[in-house]
Formats: C-alpha cells, sequence, structure tokens
C-alpha cells in the first residue's frame, strides 16, 4: 500500500503531510463531456442573449464547485486557489457540451482534484438545467489533461 | 425555451416553485464507473481488512456529497433526504470501479441529481486516492437509470 | 425583552420553539438597490449576448445565497424552500441596479429573511463584479415589502 | 468589456488569475446601517449585561460572515483573513445602528468584499432578531470606506 | 452487525432509509463541561455587560453548530430542526462550566446527535475563548441525558 | 480581559490580528476518549474486513471536520492546514476507544483547536455508530497534550 499515499504504513487514511514540500506554482487542466440527444443540444445552443443560457449557468456552478473541492474530497487539503476558468462548447458531433477546467494556485499540493471537480460540478449542473426535457443525459470522459509544478514534473496527455 | 424549467418566461433562471407539488415518497439510482489500468485495480482489491480501503471511504464521500447536493447545483431545492446507498464494486473487465447510488426523499422534487452527485462525489474521491499511482484515471458513465415517484412516472433504463 | 422573540426571559439568544406552529404556506418579497455611477451602470447594460452577463451572475448568486441562510442567520430555522427568484432590473434614474427576491416555503417560519439575504448576496455580486471600474458603489434600500402565510398575517409595503 | 476584470475577452465569467500578483499586507474597511424606528432601537440599547445582546449577536455574525464571503460571492478567491474586527453603534440620530468592518489579509487579493460581507450579514442578523417588533426595518448605506495594500494605492472615502 | 444499523447486511456504511417513519414530534437533551483552573473561570465570570461574554459566544457557537450537524456526522440525516437552546453556567465545584443543550424537531429521525453536536461546538468554543490564558482546559462529560419521540420510546438518565 | 485575546479593550470579541505573526511550522496533538459498555465495544471489535468500520468512519469524519474548524468556531482564524491523522484505538479497560489527532499548518496562528476539533467529531461519529444499541456512550477526555510552533513555545503534557 505504501504506493497509494493517502494511507499510513498500517493502511490508515490520513491527510498527507506536505509541509516540507516547497510552495510552487501550480497549475491542472480537466476535461469532460455531457452526452445529449441532439434535440436536447438545441435548447443549449438556443439560449442566447442571457436567455436560457445553460452554460453561463453551470460555469459558474464549476467555478463555485473549485472552492468546494476540500470540503467533498475527504483527504485534500484545503488550497488557496488563484485562478479557475471553465469552458463549456457544444459540440454537434457529441452531440453535447464539452467541459474544461484550468485551476492553478500557488501551493504545497497539486490541484488536479479541484480542476476535476469544476468539470464533474459543470457537468451535474448541465444535465440539471436539462433533465426536464431528456432523462438519458450521460456523464463521462473525465480525466486530468495537464498537470504541472509540483516535484513529479509535467504531465500532459498526448505530448 | 418554455421546456427547461429552469428558466422563467423571459429566460432568466429561478428556482422553480413546487409549492403546490404533492409531498410523495421518491427514489432514485444514478450509476458511473472509474477506469483505471489493472495494476491500479489491484491497489483497491488488494485493500482489505481495513487497510488502504479506498472504496470505503469512496463510499462515504459520495454519501456526504448526496447531503452537498443544492450547495453545488445553483437551482437544485434544498431536500430532506430520507436515504443514501452506494455500492462500489471493482470490475476487472472495465478494468476500474463500478458504482451505484441509490437515494429517497418524501418531499416536492426528485433526487436524481442527489443520487448523480454521490455518484460523482465517490468517483472523484476514488481518482483522488489513486492518483498517486495513475495519472490517466478516467471517470464516466454517470447517468440516471431509475427514477419513480413524481409525476413524470416511473423511468427505468432498459426497462 | 419579552418582544425579541430570540432571546428567553433570562435574556439568552436561542433558536425560537416552532414544533407547534402549524406548516403553512408562506411567501416573502424583499427589495434593495446597488448605486453606482452611470458609466459604470453602462457596463451593466452592455452586458448583452452572454457576453458580461453580470446581472445574470449576481442572480444566480442570490438563489444560491438563500440557500445558505440559516447558516449564515445565527438564529434562523433551516427550511425547506420551494421557490427563489430575483429580477435585477438596470434603472438609469438611480442610476444603477434594482434588485427583488421572492421566496416561497411550506414550514412553521417566515422566509422573510431568506428574501433579504438573496437581495444583499445579489446585491455584494453586483458590486464585487463592478469593483474593478468603481469603487464607490453602495448597496441600500434592503427591506421586506410583502410577507404573507403566518400567523401574523400580512404584510405588504404601501398596500 | 476589458475593464471588467471578472470577464475574459469573449465576455465570460472567470475567477481572476491573481497568481503572479506578489503577496502584501491588505486592509479593508466597510460600513452600513440599519435603519428602524426609535422605539425598536430601545430594544437595542436596553440589551445590557448580556440579556438580549442584539449587537453582540450580530457582531459574531458578521465576523463568521467574512469567512464565508468565497462560497458566497461566485468569483471571489478563498483568502486566509488576519484580522476581524465589527462595531456596532447605535444612533438615535439615524435611528437605528451603524456598522463598521475592517478585515486584514495578507495576500494576492484585496479583502473589500470580506469587509462588505461582513457588514451585510452583521445588518441581516440585527434585522432579524428585530424582525418581530417591526417589519419595516430597512438595511442601507453598504459601502467600502478604506482599501489599501495592492497595486491599485490607497482608497479612502473623504481623504 | 445487524445491530448497527448504519451498517448494511454486507457490513457497509449507508444513511439508514427513514422514509417509512412516522414524522413525529422529538426532543433530546445532551450535556457536557468544560473543566479549567479556578482563575481561568474567574475571567468567564468576570464578563459582565456584555464585556467578554464567553458564554454568550459559546450559546451561539453552538447554536449554529447544531444547525451542522448532517454536514459533520456521516451518516445523520438532514434535518428541519424547530428548536435549539443552550445553557451554559459557571460551576465553581468543577471549576468550569457545565453545558445542556436541548433540540427538537417534527421529524423522521431523532435529534441526540444534533444536541450532542450542539455540547461540542459550544465547548470547544469556550476552550477556544480561554486558551490564551489556560493550555490545560479539559472537555469531557458529553452524553444524551434525555431523548423521547420515536418509536424506541423515552430515554432519561436517572429516570 | 486583556489576557482574553479574542476580546478586545472594549470586551467585544473579534479575531485578533495576526498580520504580524510570523509564518512558521506547528503542530498540535489532542486526545480524548469515547466511554462504553464492553458488549458495545465488542461490536466496534467485531468491525473487521472493511465490514463495520466504526473506527475507519470515525477517522475521516474526524479529518473533514479539522477542514471545518474555522466554520464551527467563530474566532477561529481559516488556516491551510498541512497533515491531518487519527488514530482511533480500542481500549478494552477504558472500556471504550481512545482518539489522537495530531495537525499541521504552515501558518500564522496555532492548530489546537483543529486538533481539538477532529477529535471531537471523531467522537460523535464513534457515538452516532454505536448509538443504537447504547444510550449511555459518554465523550470525555478532550485537551491538548502537544503544541508546538509559535512564540509561546513548545506546550507538551507530562513532559
Amino acid at each position: 500500500m505504501a504506493e497509494l499515499t493517502h494511507f499510513d504504513g498500517a493502511g490508515q487514511a490520513h491527510m498527507v503531510d506536505v509541509s516540507d514540500k516547497p510552495v510552487t506554482d501550480r497549475i491542472a487542466v480537466a476535461t469532460g463531456w455531457v452526452k445529449m440527444r441532439p434535440e436536447t443540444l438545441a435548447h443549449v445552443t438556443a439560449g442566447t442573449a442571457k436567455k436560457g443560457d445553460v452554460l453561463g449557468i453551470a460555469r459558474l456552478a464549476g467555478i463555485m464547485g473549485a472552492k468546494r473541492t476540500a470540503d467533498l474530497i475527504p483527504l485534500c487539503h484545503p488550497l488557496p486557489i488563484t485562478k479557475v476558468t471553465l469552458d463549456l462548447v457544444p459540440d454537434a458531433d457529441l452531440p453535447g457540451v464539452r467541459i474544461t477546467a484550468t485551476v492553478k494556485t500557488t501551493g504545497q499540493t497539486g490541484v488536479e482534484m479541484e480542476a476535476l471537480t469544476a468539470v464533474s460540478v459543470a457537468a451535474l449542473t448541465v444535465h440539471d438545467m436539462l433533465k426536464a426535457v431528456e432523462k438519458s443525459i450521460e456523464i463521462g470522459g473525465i480525466r486530468v489533461v495537464l498537470k504541472d509544478g509540483g516535484k513529479s514534473g509535467r504531465y500532459e496527455v498526448g505530448a
């Protein structure tokens, strides 16, 4: 179990000691998607001019969700987030909405959980806004695509 | 936009008025999965006898997450949840972990968002526990498979 | 001190016992405004087509704020809110933004604090979004304009 | 929209990147008031010797509210607050209560939203404590009167 | 394990299904104490006329803590609390402060955890206020002394 | 009252200004226990192999509780916790469970309240898990046993 840092030698969960890790600039990018029927997506793309702005609401929910990460994930360290952006783009080929979240901090641990949480909460919010017109909406593809700034070096999907 | 109940006639977001909806017993079941490499899954299945209990921790996080749904999803009504269970099962074929959440309430709106949030937070926690050994973990398949108890009738996947 | 229900006979704060109060439909409407310079208001009114949507973000923050009322106001009872709407209207004569929040519940206490909190959080959010262009923004006029559904009867400003 | 820092070039809301801003000592002072009838204010000023201590309770609510700012205001950065004080002073001329909040941090962004939130939550709490005796209570005058410590220099009302 | 209702047949934690339990009036009373040196207690008893009101602050923290019970205790059901009172009494014989919390609800599960949480948070707050003058403060005696209103009948210590 | 740092010269509560205190590594250890009947303790010790894991659940609740300290204790500063561990050990002589929490931070104030809160929430969770089989469970012995890293020097019980 030694490799799973969230457990001690006896296999008991703990919040890892990061006191001696250096304070560095860290960044993480996570992605995900919300799949739906074409006619459901039409409701999203029709939302213009502040009317029925599904993506704007999900974006805000994702930003606020990132700030709740340490409340939700039991062994996550609280972190002073310095940046959160979310992009939500309709994709007719999916069909559905593609979500990308970028989070930065200047701290002692990485922010990939914050980025993943931002994507998840944004995706759940898209689902919530559209569930009145489709029950078969599916959320998936949630993963880290970029992580940099800690001692484990740069990780980038497809790089 | 009339079909999207989270928007009013002018397209502005609101928390829908459910005052006049009857108080009924409601249930929702949602599922999802966390995909990982076989050697990562081995860390999960090796966690026995309270040592390194990844699934037990994720189960608890999912239960607690269900209670935070109205905090996270902007237009969700706060609900008096009466039951939450989470099943997390290792699946060598995925390979990874399959998650099912069941939520019940006696109230005026459904609990599918609570079930979906429980699955999402449990999945994020599995990811968090294992990210030290694999960065390419992916979360997906998050959807409602059963919903019953409201005026829109029973919805069941594959039924 | 007998009239101040949040204190007991000894003058000590308590959360009032509402166990014996009937469960009734209750509504409250509160208003407020955010005053700013005309050129600051121009930034608000220029925010169209989902670009720079100050009012949409403040509306959402107010709805979410209403759900946090019992967390923020020490002696408020937690309540199952059944509806929240916020209207934010630019007013060139103020100049600024006028805010109205309507909250409903089916419960044992009123929801005027939820309506007032919704207005306050929406007003603070408008201020936050605009503080980069004006530091002299002022929030005011926060009060209850309608309350109905409890044993104290209907209260309506100007009625 | 370039001037409104909470929006990106496309007009989409984001939490601004402050990673490269220096960590400096920052202070903000905000004020506000709660207006009421003279006989309502008499309830406040009669609250002595720990009996019916409206102002003490509102002071505490304001301090705790300052710590919730990043939870309430969507695009606010979480900040390690290093000081919060609230003064609540009865004013027979208003008539009502005048509130002043002072907040300090050592961080990368200012604390004016924390000071404004502290004033707002304290004012809402005063309102809540007194609403049993007066429904026409009004909250106003909420604004920043001092801000110092960031790159935009010192701002002081009337200075 | 069958007797421990928070576990299912397989020993996995869950939030127990209370959907079919009747909605009844429920009450719980819990007690506890904070032990300190006589000279530390003198600081508490000297706090009069709203100056240095340790007990008033701890009372409020306990009331607010009761509302956070379901957030803190993983398998607790969220409950619409209808009453919370806390009594904090200096006791020269302890020496220290004796705390009693009374909580009521009209719901499907008991409120003993809410009462115990109220006592605990009040005790922690007393400790926090006094830790500058004594580090050896001890909290103890936290237990349920009365519980009534559910199917398991009345429980009363010493009755 | 000068010695009670949570009050100012006028006896009013405030969050103490720590802006000028140096950022240092700080540690605190707190302990406590949950006393029960031997047959109740048997339920705890029988919980093996992830089945009915009372202590694992309480450990997690304690870790998460530590992160909520500044939300619960009114005048506590929010702190970037860098480590939390909890040990829960069955003790047949008590009989019951002994709890120890260790918390670290790199900050401007100590973490003894975080350690005490972790112990309290873990103890409350043990109580909650076992209350179905025993109502007379008692929590006690909650105190700081080690504190180091601030200007007041090292404090250690029995040292």
